[in-house]
């Protein structure tokens, strides 16, 4: 069995366990930009003890490049969780960052996130990065 | 030996180390928030192979609570390390992140940041829940 | 409010949050050695969906340096999570881990865990290393 | 673009990233077990400041369902990282480490780990509970 049998891809419009990542189509090299990653752009995923999104990763692998470089990982830890009970918690995180990231290659971002109950799920856009 | 030992703290606005909490002061019970938290707002630190911010994680302790909540590990993964040496590769992460949140309680935000060659740095915020 | 307001220490005979180092009091300088981190070594921490222990991480602090260096984080991410609901999924992760280091000076292993509803709590272990 | 165009695989005894999943061939259900999970079992791969394994993870995807569980996330965070220069830190974590598991049903044990200028890299196997 591989990876390429559990990660799961999907047309983010119609469901909901899919990165999104916002980001530019074109950067120039060597300068900050903004990168936003999230679950749920379109159709919000559950956010509760039992079920919620607990990470998103974010790659790019240059167009030149072998290799897949890790970006970042976004780790969401709060779910409502609370001695009182599940979802009694004062505080939940989002699955969504903005993320600052400097590129001097053209190439592919690509996102995996993971719903707690429904596994790995992937996305991906490419950008090009002008001199 | 205990982590208050070496968790260090200074003012951010002096010394390049100390996470920066940037938060409303006020938000309303469980309504979607914006928390900044990086590293270097005032004074950049640096960003190479050898010397970098490799994470920065957010707590929560409620002022009616005991114990403090995570609500997000935001990891920078990407250094410029490469096949080709040492700050030769096509990427890099910047010590920041926005992150969003809800709350339906009055407490502290809590951030901690790791230098992989100089240690545990930490600061806080305070944040009031209406209603 | 700082960390040390909200990181717990107790015996852990008595308490079961409490990260248990087991490593030996003397190793050779830069020989890899096994260091064992637990929570729940006397009294079994709970592992259920909606309350367990979802990391450990381990630093050293050498005695002639000013800086914590963080050696591993171990993160247990499986608690019963399932679509059929909480606590009927087919997979435990137990709260410990054996690590495998290299050290070339003595100084202090510190350990923090983290359980989703009684926060932080912290321990150490001096090492001292023989030339 | 996907993950299965970088993540990549091949033979742990002739190719040194590929993480190595020891564990029992059978195991009984809800009884605790030993996985232990490396990189470079039989060609050890570097462990410097600049090129080093920064994580493996271990996934279980059960025969009767369609996800797979995160089980552990283990993250190996010193490289001779130093104030006074790459590789002259006191400190380094080799990329292996034992965890312990419960299982319920029989299915397949995955890992990925990642090499900070080599990418991404998997492998897999199957382990078979006995009620
Ligand atoms: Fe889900
Ligand atoms: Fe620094
Ligand atoms: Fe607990
Ligand atoms: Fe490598």
């Amino acid at each position: 069995m591989k990876f390429t049998d559990v990660i799961q891809s999907a047309d983010w419009k119609a469901e909901k366990h899919v990165p999104v990542i916002s980001a530019p189509e074109t950067v120039k090299a060597g300068e900050k930009f903004n990168v936003e990653v999230c679950v749920g752009k379109e159709i919000a995923h559950p956010n509760t003890t039992e079920h919620h999104i607990r990470w998103i990763k974010l790659y790019f692998k240059p167009d030149n490049g072998k290799f897949a470089y890790e970006l970042g990982t976004y780790q969401f830890d709060a779910h409502g969780e609370s001695a009182e009970g599940p979802n009694k918690g004062p505080v939940y995180s989002e699955p969504a960052v903005n993320a600052f990231i400097k590129l001097s290659a053209s190439g592919t971002l690509l996102a995996a996130a993971y719903c707690n109950i429904h596994g790995l799920w992937e996305s991906s856009k490419t950008i090009t990065v002008q001199a």
